[in-house]
C-alpha cells in the first residue's frame, strides 16, 4: 500500500483528556474515531489491525474444525424470556431494546446463547451429531453505564463467540479444554502479555469460567496471582486463605464496652484503641431482594459485592439505609455489631472467613460512641459457618495452595470461557437422543473473545513515548519502505517494494512528498515493526538502513542500539534483510 | 472440508409455503434458517457462499484503491436531523430506533451517508486529499412492512456501501463511472444474469441513479427494456413515448353527455360505449401534503405513485376520500372529470403525457351515471402542460429512442448507485479548501450492494428441479469428491482430495457412511458445480466419473448428456480432469 493513498493522516498534537495511552496513540495515529459515547468508527488503519486479529482467530477455529455461521443482531425477546435472562438484562439496563412496527420486542444481541441453543435444538438430533462447535464473528451491543477507554468499554463492538455442544459433561469439558488451548494460542501469536484467571460467571451462568487478561496498568480489572503456585483469579472470584487462630481456652478475657467517641470508621476505632484494622470486625447491613443481611468481615478487607450476589443469589442488592439499621439495632451505622442480635429472625448473618484469624474481635456495641472489645466468637457471637465474601488482595495467602502470597495487577479482559453445563439447554428444551434412545439436554460451553477490544489492548501494551509498536502478526503493515529522497530513490525502493509484496509480507511504501523528518515521525507513531530507509547507503554500498520499532526485543546479533532513546538500527544488504525477515515468527508470515 | 463434519443436513421434504424457488432450495439445502419475520440465520453453508461473494467484491474494491473502514450501526439521530432525513424515515417507519439509558436516540444504520460525510468533513481538508473512495461491508436494518422471500427483503442484512468524495462534478462523475464498471464486473464474475436500469433516487436523494438488477420471474421489481435501443429502466423511472395525435380542426365533434348507468370503472365505461380503455381519460383526486391534485391519464395506464411523489415533492400522498371529491365536484368518484373544474383554484391539475395520443376524450361528467364524450383537449379542457405520471409498460414506445417497444421483466435489485451531487455535503457543512483557497462542499456519490441478498438472488437464478447449481465463483465447494464405496475407495479419493486442495480449489469430500443414492441426491440439492465419483472406473481404467451440475452450459466437447433429465457426465483421467478444471473461468480459480 502507498501511504499517499492511505487515510487519515496522523495528528501532530496529542488529543486531550484521553483515559489511557492506548486511546491517545490510536487517535494520534488515526486508527479510531469517536462518533458518540462508546461508539467508534474503525478507520482504514484500525480496521486493518482488526482484520489481522480476525485472521489469527479464524485460523485457530479452522484448526479445531469449528463451523462458522452468522446469527442475527435482532433477537426476539421471547427467547430471552424462555431462558429467564430477559429480566436480569432489563433490570441491569445493559441491553439495547428495539420495538418493531408491529410491536414485537427485540434485544440487540448482547450475546447469543439463546439463539444458538434454539438453532442447535432444531438441527442436532442424535448423539451421532455431537460434539459440534459453532462460532461467529459478529457485532454485539451493551448499553454501558460508563463507556470508557476507547474500544475497551464500547457500547457496540465486535465479538467472536463460540458455542460447543456435547453429549455429556466429560465431552463438554474436553471441548472447553480445546477452546482454552486455542485461545491461549491466539493471545500468544498476537504477542499479548496475558494470563488466565478464574472468574465469576456473571449473567452468563454456568460454572467453571476462565478469563483471559492482558496485563496493563490501565486495565479495569484487578487480578491476583499467587507467587508460589501460579494460580490466577479475578478479584471477584479469587479466594484467599486465612489460617484459623488456635484458641487458648485458659486466657479468654471478658467482653467489655469501650468508649470510642465519634469513631465511625474502622480507621478511627483502630487509632483510638491503638489497634490495627485487621483486629477489628466490621459489620455492614445489606438488603438482598428486600431481606436484611448482616455481614461481618475483618476491618482491613473490602466486601466484594459480586461474591455476595453469588452467595445469596439475590438479583437486587443494596446497602441498608440508616433508618433500617436503626430500627434493627437501636443505633446508627458506625457503631453496630452482631453481639446480641444473632437471634433476631429478621436478620440473616454472614461471617467472612477472614474473621477466623482472630481469637477475639473489636466490634460495634450497638450504642452510639461505644464499641465492644474482647468479643470471643463462639462465646459472645454464635457463628454456624464462615463464608468467602471479602475481596482477595495483594499480600493475602493464596486460597489454592494456602502457602504463597497473592500479588495483584491490573488487566483488560480479552476473553471469557464458560462451562454452561445444561443451564441453557434445560429451560430452552434443547434435547438430543442418546445411544440408549433417551432424551437428554445438551452439555454446552460458550467462549467469547473481544475482537475490537483487542486492537486497543495491543496498543495499551505495545507503545512507547513516540508512538505505537504493532506486533508482527497484527501490524497493518509489517514493513515500511521509505525512500530517503523520493525523486532519487523511488525507482529502487519501488522495485524492492514489489519484491517484498510478492513474498507475502504486508508492506507500506511512503511515497508522500514530505521531508524525511516528518516521514520518520509518522513511522514512529504508526508503529510498523520494520522500517527500511532506501538512501545513500544503498547507492554507495548496496546497503539498506533497517530500523526496528520493537525496542523491547532488541536482537543484539543484528542490531545496534544507536542512541539510548533511538530505535535499534542496522545496515543490511537486501539478502541479509530477507534472511532476517524470514526468521521473524508469526502465523501470517509467508 | 469433510461432509461428515458439515452442518446442517439437507431436508428430504420440501419446506411448505415458501414464496420462491430460491427460498425453498436454500432451506432444503440448509443454507439459511429463519429466526423471526425478515430475520435470518446464515448457516455454515450459507455463510460460505456469502464469503465468496464478499471476496469478489473486496477484490474489485482493492483494484479501485478504495479504503475499507467500519462505521457504527448505532447512528445518533441528531446527524439525521441535520441532513433532514430523520423525519422522512420516521414517517415511513423504515428505521429501527433505539433509545439509550441516558435518553439519547439512535437509528440502527439503514444506510450511512450522514456518518461518512461527517467523518470526511473532519479529515479531508484540501483538494489535494481528493478524490477518495471509502467503503464498508456492514449490517444494515430496515423495518420492512412486508418482509418476504428469504434474504431478498429481510429486516437485517449485509450491505456493501461505498461513498466517493470529489472536488467537482466532473470528478464525481468519473468516480461514479469507475464504480459502475466495478459493480458490473462483480455481477459478471458471479455469473448473474443481470441488467442495469435507470432508477428513482428515493429517500437517498441526488440524481443520476442506476440500479443493477438480477432478472428472475420472482423478482419484486418490474423492469422495462427497449428492444430497439437497449435502454433499461425501473417502472418507477422509465418514461414511455406517446406520439401526439395530429389534430384535424375541421371535423371536431361537439362535446356531449352520455348516459353510463353504474359505470364507475374504466372497463365499465369502455364496455357500455363500445370503446377501448385507451380512448378514455380517467381522473383521480389525490391529497399531496393536504393540497388537492386532479390527475388525468389514459384509461389503460396506471398512475405511478413514485413519479407523482417526485413531481410534487410531497412527503405525504394519499387518494382523496369520497367526501372531499364530492365537495369539490358535486359527484362521487367514478363519474368525475376535469371539464368545468380547471379554473377552481383549490385543485392543482396534472395531465399525463399519454393523453397526447387522443384527439378527443371520454371522461366523467361530474354527474352520477353520466360521462362526457367528444371532449377536445384545449377546447373543452385547458391544459398548460403534459407531465409523465403513468407507469411505463410493455408494448409502449421507449422514451429514449422513441422508436423501439418496451418489453418487461421482473428483477431483484442487487445494487443501486447514486450521484449525490452536494445534497449531503451542503446541509452537513462538509467542506474542503479548493486550489484557489475557497471553501467548497464535497461532490459525493454513494454505491450500495445487497450482499446477503445476492446469496439468494444466485439461488433464484441458478437451480433446477433437483436443487441448487452454484456458479463456480460463489460455490461453497467447487468440487465434490464422492467415493462410491467408502471403505473401498476412501484412500484413493483422499489422496485426490489433498491434491485438489493443494491446487487451491474449494473441495468437499463426502466421507459420510451413507448409500450412494443418498449422497447423489444431496449433491444435487447442495449444487456444487463439479462432482467426481471415485469408483469402479478408477480401479479398472484409472478413470474418474465426472458429473457437471451446470446443465445450462453443457460443454459438448467433454461431456455427454446421458439422460434428458440427467447431469452432463464424462469419464476422465485425472490428468484430463485437471486440464478441464483449470480451463474453468472465475477469479477464485488458482
Amino acid at each position: 500500500m502507498y501511504l499517499s493513498q492511505q487515510f487519515p493522516k496522523t495528528l501532530r498534537e496529542d488529543p486531550t483528556l484521553q483515559s489511557s495511552p492506548g486511546t491517545r496513540w490510536l487517535l494520534r495515529g488515526g486508527f479510531i474515531e469517536q462518533l458518540a459515547s462508546g461508539i467508534w468508527i474503525l478507520t482504514p488503519w484500525g480496521l486493518k489491525v482488526r482484520r489481522c486479529i480476525e485472521s489469527v482467530i479464524r485460523n485457530q477455529m479452522e484448526q479445531l474444525g469449528g463451523l462458522e455461521l452468522e446469527l442475527p443482531i435482532l433477537q426476539p425477546l421471547e427467547l430471552w424470556e424462555l431462558s429467564g435472562r430477559a429480566e436480569t438484562y432489563r433490570q441491569a439496563g445493559m441491553a439495547f431494546s428495539v420495538t418493531d412496527r408491529k410491536g414485537q420486542d427485540y434485544f440487540l444481541a448482547p450475546t447469543a446463547e439463546e439463539v444458538i441453543t434454539r438453532f442447535a435444538a432444531k438441527h442436532l438430533r442424535s448423539y451421532r451429531d455431537l460434539p459440534v462447535l459453532f462460532w461467529q464473528m459478529a457485532t454485539k451491543f451493551r448499553d454501558e453505564l460508563r463507556p470508557r477507554q476507547g474500544l475497551i468499554r464500547g457500547r457496540e463492538f465486535l465479538m467472536k463467540d463460540a458455542y460447543s455442544f456435547a453429549a455429556d459433561q466429560q465431552g463438554m469439558q474436553q471441548q472447553f479444554e480445546q477452546l482454552r488451548q486455542a485461545y491461549a494460542e491466539v493471545f500468544t501469536r498476537l504477542d499479548f502479555d496475558w494470563l488466565a484467571v478464574e472468574a465469576d460467571s456473571g449473567t452468563i451462568g454456568g460454572s467453571g469460567s476462565l478469563e483471559f487478561m492482558a496485563e496493563t496498568p490501565t486495565g479495569e480489572d484487578t487480578l491476583l496471582r499467587c507467587q508460589h503456585c501460579g494460580y490466577g483469579g479475578n478479584q471477584e472470584k479469587a479466594r484467599a486463605y486465612f489460617q484459623p487462630a488456635v484458641s487458648d481456652l485458659l486466657s479468654q478475657p471478658v467482653m467489655q464496652e469501650v468508649h470510642t467517641p465519634g469513631a465511625r470508621s474502622v480507621e478511627d476505632v483502630a487509632q483510638q484503641l491503638g489497634k490495627t484494622a485487621a483486629e477489628i470486625a466490621k459489620t455492614l447491613f445489606w438488603l438482598a431482594d428486600g431481606r436484611v443481611l448482616g455481614v461481618v468481615l475483618r476491618g482491613d478487607l473490602e466486601l466484594n459485592q459480586v461474591k455476595l450476589e453469588r452467595l445469596t443469589g439475590a438479583s437486587q442488592l443494596a446497602l441498608a439505609d440508616a433508618e433500617t439499621v436503626f430500627a434493627l439495632t437501636g443505633c446508627l451505622p458506625g457503631f453496630v455489631g452482631p453481639v446480641g442480635l444473632t437471634d433476631k429472625p429478621e436478620i440473616g448473618w454472614l461471617f467472612d472467613q477472614s474473621l477466623q484469624t482472630l481469637l477475639e474481635w473489636i466490634c460495634g456495641a450497638n450504642r452510639e460512641d461505644w464499641h465492644l472489645q474482647h468479643v470471643v466468637p463462639g462465646r459472645d457471637v454464635q457463628i454456624s459457618d464462615y463464608v468467602d465474601l471479602a475481596s482477595a488482595a495483594a499480600g493475602l495467602n493464596c486460597g489454592q495452595c494456602q502457602t504463597g502470597l497473592f500479588e495483584s495487577c491490573q488487566g483488560i479482559e480479552l476473553g471469557h470461557v464458560f462451562q454452561l453445563q445444561q443451564s441453557y439447554a434445560l429451560p430452552l428444551e434443547a434435547h438430543f437422543t442418546t445411544a440408549q434412545g433417551k432424551n437428554e439436554a445438551f452439555w454446552m460451553g460458550c467462549y467469547g473473545l473481544g475482537v475490537s477490544r483487542m486492537v486497543q489492548a495491543l496498543a495499551e501494551q505495545h507503545h512507547d513515548a513516540k508512538g505505537l509498536i504493532w506486533p508482527w502478526t497484527a501490524a497493518p503493515a509489517q514493513i515500511l519502505l521509505i525512500p530517503v529522497n523520493l525523486k532519487q530513490h523511488r525507482a529502487e525502493a519501488e522495485k524492492f517494494y514489489q519484491d517484498l509484496c510478492r513474498l507475502g509480507f504486508r508492506v507500506a511504501f511512503d511515497d508522500r512528498d514530505l521531508r524525511l523528518g516528518e516521514k520518520l515521525t509518522d513511522a514512529e507513531i504508526l508503529g510498523f515493526p520494520v522500517q527500511i530507509l532506501v538512501g545513500r547507503a544503498w547507492q554507495d554500498q548496496a546497503q539498506l538502513e533497517v530500523r526496528w520499532r520493537d525496542t523491547r526485543n532488541w536482537d543484539a546479533s543484528r542490531f545496534e542500539q544507536l542512541k539510548p532513546d533511538g530505535m535499534p538500527q542496522a545496515l543490511m544488504s537486501a539478502e541479509n534483510l530477507l534472511d532476517w525477515l524470514s526468521s521473524l515468527s508469526g502465523p501470517n508470515k509467508p
